[in-house]
């Protein structure tokens, strides 16, 4: 693999320290917290070809590149970013940062709080999208980073790279917004609270005090990744990959599962249970439902992106039932409305709104002539 | 409401026990069974004008009308059946029969098992849509019906309306399929297998086993319901009813719930957890997986249907996502190239799978005629 010319090859995290206080916005105050952090390819002189990409709800900063001795190793966005891929890491420095909160050697609520010597547990603040971009904000400042070439992100990730354009107007020279909205529909919610009830109604979760009780609710972990997955993935696409094949020759008549797509996604509820923490899975998906740029504007979302500076692209997929492209669109028509620069996108995709992680030759061009536009601005 | 001219008035269930053995899809025998039964109209002398209505996952049946004494008793389908209503109580002999394995009277897994003097629970067989039609057809037997004017149903209940046609091509007059599928998609299956999973991995479920020891296990079902409530309504009834309406003035960045779907969500889960049988739930949801009647024709739709006489009606709704219009004219095509008389409604209705429970006009507007024209037949 690190034969492969395309690839960042091995990389490390860095842990970076942060002893200044946070007031997040719920009021709250965080002492200090750490951010873990990857970077590929080379900032250059004068600091302008910066780009931050931003993870949605289980990825982390491992963007790219492999883990020296761990097979399976490759960043969650790695087919997206290397030398010579669409994020070019021979034009680009590329920063991946896990959010506050997560499980990946960022501050969450998994950590120990400096107060107590115990993890932080139910007792780890709610923290918003926001919050998320203010950290950001500041490890920029620490790598002296004033201002990205681009922020972008898919998904809760896009939510990201949406706000840094609207926390940080100056800061951002493109914001890139892939299968995200402007705010969470009811349907989301919904299906949000049915994950978040499968983790506190578990036994095992303790009120979020799980760590304490050397126990993990593994059991509504794992019913809350099923739940995501099926709402990552188009009708079609569950169709095209499982139909109504089923595991064996013939029905069973016993509660052991008889369809493939059952085996399937029970092994990707274990899988995730196994790695993933539970508290963080609730947090994430509180900052997902709070999101709402247009709250404080009445719901107007023309209003609330009306400070934005950034030129913008937009990308949605046709099959992506989670956030369809109707609500990238009415990000689109709010900053035209405002005459921003924006591109848009609409990929004819079969995959759903997991379309955002998977290489798709039109998709992938989008981002690599976009960024190529980026690369020419800054030489 | 017995002064309600339109009302079927106080209803009271029968208990139909059959002591003949069955042997059900599953290879298994029962050796005998109970039906919890109510009819509405009375039965002409020929026999001619019965009408079987067949339920859903969780319904009964108490298909119309009111329980002496009971507040908000009303039957399932009260806004479709009694005097006056699109299926005229004056003109049919209406029944209702609550499914086998199901928890409302009719024989089930909380039932007692004679051979042991204990409830079935995980020892209860799965049973089948043919397994409901054939102990249907049992019953209908015993009240001397040779054949039925009319079988309706929705959802999983058109499933049974459809497999009569099949089962019992020459008892059925008139087929009438309302929001149904010829078989569940893979997404169907997924949701159902998290529905499931989520009641079988509840540590009070015991392995089904849990009448034994005094408990229920709520937490599933509960998840279960929820799970299943989003996928009756659809995205537009659900941003129309809640939106993003909160259930307080502000964020209260806790685990709380902060959104009304929220809330009407927890509350439909707890309020089905409190009456709904667990394993029931479970033998439900595996009748609707295994229904497929062109699986013993090679997926061939047209071939399977072959059999069947009646003449049919299909209803399906644009808003239903789970199981969508084009699900339904995949049996309104299959039944055109076997030459069936073939009548099939599209309603334009915004209340997603959950429609076909709601007054809508245009809907009872096209079963009322349909019923007419059943009723002149007759006359």
């Amino acid at each position: 693999m690190v034969s492969d010319p395309h690839s960042v090859g091995f990389v490390e995290p860095v842990l970076h320290s942060f002893e200044e206080a946070i007031t997040l916005d719920c009021g709250r105050v965080l002492p200090r917290y750490d951010l873990m952090v990857e970077t590929y390819g080379k900032l250059n002189a004068d600091k302008s070809n910066a780009v931050l990409v931003c993870h949605a709800l289980n990825a982390s900063h491992h963007v790219a590149g492999h883990y020296a001795g761990q097979e399976k190793s490759a960043g969650w966005w790695d087919n997206l970013v290397g030398p010579g891929k669409p994020l070019d890491t021979n034009r680009f420095f590329v920063i991946g940062v896990n959010n506050l909160g997560s499980c990946f050697g960022s501050t969450g609520p998994s950590s120990i709080n400096p107060e107590t010597g115990k993890p932080f547990g139910a007792s780890f603040p709610i923290v918003t999208v926001n919050d998320w971009v203010q950290t950001q904000a500041r490890l920029a400042d620490r790598l002296g980073i004033q201002k990205f070439a681009a922020v972008i992100g898919g998904s809760l990730g896009g939510m990201q790279a949406l706000q840094w354009s609207l926390s940080f107007p100056d800061r951002v020279g493109h914001c890139m917004v892939v299968a995200s909205t402007p705010k969470l529909s009811a349907q989301n919610i919904a299906f949000n609270e049915v994950a978040r009830q499968a983790i506190v109604t578990d036994p095992d979760f303790h009120g979020g005090d799980y760590y304490a009780h050397g126990v993990v609710p593994k059991r509504g972990l794992r019913l809350a990744r099923m739940i995501g997955h099926i709402t990552y993935l188009s009708g079609d696409d569950m169709a095209e990959k499982f139909g109504r094949t089923l595991q064996g020759d013939n029905y069973k008549y016993d509660l052991g599962g008889d369809f493939q797509v059952e085996s399937y996604l029970q092994y990707q509820g274990d899988k995730f249970a196994d790695y993933f923490d539970a508290n963080t899975y609730v947090l994430i998906t509180k900052a997902l439902d709070y999101f709402d740029p247009a709250r404080h504007h009445g719901g107007n979302l023309k209003a609330a992106l009306a400070i934005a500076k950034a030129r913008f692209l937009l990308v949605s997929f046709t099959t992506d039932w989670r956030f369809a492209p109707e609500r990238t669109r009415e990000i689109v028509e709010a900053l035209m409305a405002n005459q921003r620069d924006v591109t848009y996108a609409e990929i004819d995709a079969p995959h759903g709104h997991d379309a955002f992680l998977l290489t798709d030759a039109r998709y992938h061009n989008v981002l690599r002539s976009y960024f190529d536009r980026i690369a020419q601005e800054l030489s």
